[in-house]
């Protein structure tokens, strides 16, 4: 039997796992296969791994359930290093390459199945990394990983012990305006020129965004709907980040490097 | 004890027992309350209960969570009805009443939480209905309705046994233009004219959507992402359904009305 180390975690799903392989060969300790195990999918992810000297272990389904403590891992678990963070100031360098550089900051979301898929649609609309508060909120776990569907591996996220600080420090020195999402906000998110660097400001499922938070952005923008119903909350807040994200790039606000 | 009728299901989720006091007392038959629950938001809640003349028995916590499986009801269950399902005829008849109304039609979304947030995002952009088949799919399950945070119920829902044949009837009678979401597909979303009476058609999250199903759509488009990333999947299905439900809001495409 493995062990799991300090600093190691289970991370399952397909994608994720393939992700590892592609982007993330030296954080890949062994992948765990099911003994019963015959996807047609797996072949072409084990003979990659296999190229890349990855060791494979064959082991009984009910182990796999439960160094994950799930079902949910399709036969396949991976042992990899823990999540690594990016730290900001890397993450805001690696920023620079582009012209309009775009951030997402997550005040409390707790829900790791909205978090991953976040990191999902801010990787696939080309932001260039995530950040996130270490108090008050879900951090990269490995059901956040699977959520993501390999996204978490290649957006660099980084965690900060004061959001606002950070957000000061993004404007001060890079240039970066925040826009926070609100749904009291008197203008739609598409009134807002949004081609220049930009920090989507979006709060989490249950108490919203602080309002230390709101008041350190340039501008706010609610996402317009039909029903104004105040008995309901409002949209889920993977749609309504996937929404500003997707906006950004519509007007062409993103940059143009990896189309 | 209360017994579970042949036709009661169990909805947990505080914003979803409000919508149902205001919106459907006549399917609530009961509330049931944790013994040790004192929660500040609850009390609004029961005296609306109490003044519609709905019974609130106190039970204990563990009682709750045995009858919905699980521990985040928030001390709060609602004995309700089964869930209502609308016909696709009177859903279509009610979606007479705007010019061009929208709905959104699902092939084969599994995930509880993903259908729970379409219907959420399907109700505050202001559709008139969502259609999705009774086979290889998730019905409305309290998990559903609790992700739907109300929406479940307000929104008309239809499920039938040919989706396709649905689809042809709309097309045929009530002059519905499809739209099928297909990462593949030549044309941005936002390239399309989407003032028109229409069906926004989703697939799944393992196999997408049928090509049974993409044949019969007059329209194909993309949501433009920067990443091109064939090894990871595309959107989560509810950030990709949200996406497209805002761009017809955008274009002032849907209806007029609820404003």
């Amino acid at each position: 039997m493995m062990r799991r180390g300090e600093n190691e975690e289970y991370v399952y799903g397909i994608n994720a796992i393939r992700a590892l392989i592609s982007a993330h060969r030296e954080s890949l300790h062994a992948l765990l296969i099911a003994r019963d195990k015959r996807d047609p999918r797996l072949r072409t992810l084990l003979s990659s791994a296999a190229e890349a000297g990855i060791p494979v272990h064959a082991r009984p389904t009910a182990v796999l359930s439960k160094l994950v403590g799930n079902h949910h891992h399709q036969g396949l678990v991976a042992v990899v290093a823990g999540f690594a963070y990016s730290d900001l100031e890397t993450l805001l360098e690696h920023g620079r390459a582009v012209d309009n550089p775009l951030y997402i900051l997550l005040d409390g979301v707790q829900d790791p199945g909205n978090l991953g898929a976040v990191i999902r649609s801010a990787f696939l609309f080309g932001a260039q990394g995530l950040i996130m508060p270490k108090d008050r909120a879900v951090g990269v776990t490995p059901a956040v990983r699977k959520a993501a569907a390999g996204g978490a591996e290649r957006l660099p996220i980084a965690r900060v012990s004061n959001l606002g600080q950070a957000m000061a420090f993004m404007s001060k020195n890079y240039g970066v305006w925040m826009l926070a999402l609100d749904q009291n906000a008197p203008d739609p998110i598409y009134a807002h020129d949004l081609r220049r660097p930009l920090g989507l400001v979006v709060g989490g499922e249950a108490k919203g965004m602080r309002p230390s938070i709101k008041k350190r952005c340039e501008m706010t923008a609610h996402i317009p709907r039909m029903i104004a119903d105040h008995s309901m909350d409002s949209l889920n807040v993977s749609v309504a980040a996937g929404i500003a994200l997707y906006e950004v790039r519509r007007q062409g606000g993103s940059s143009k490097g990896a189309l």
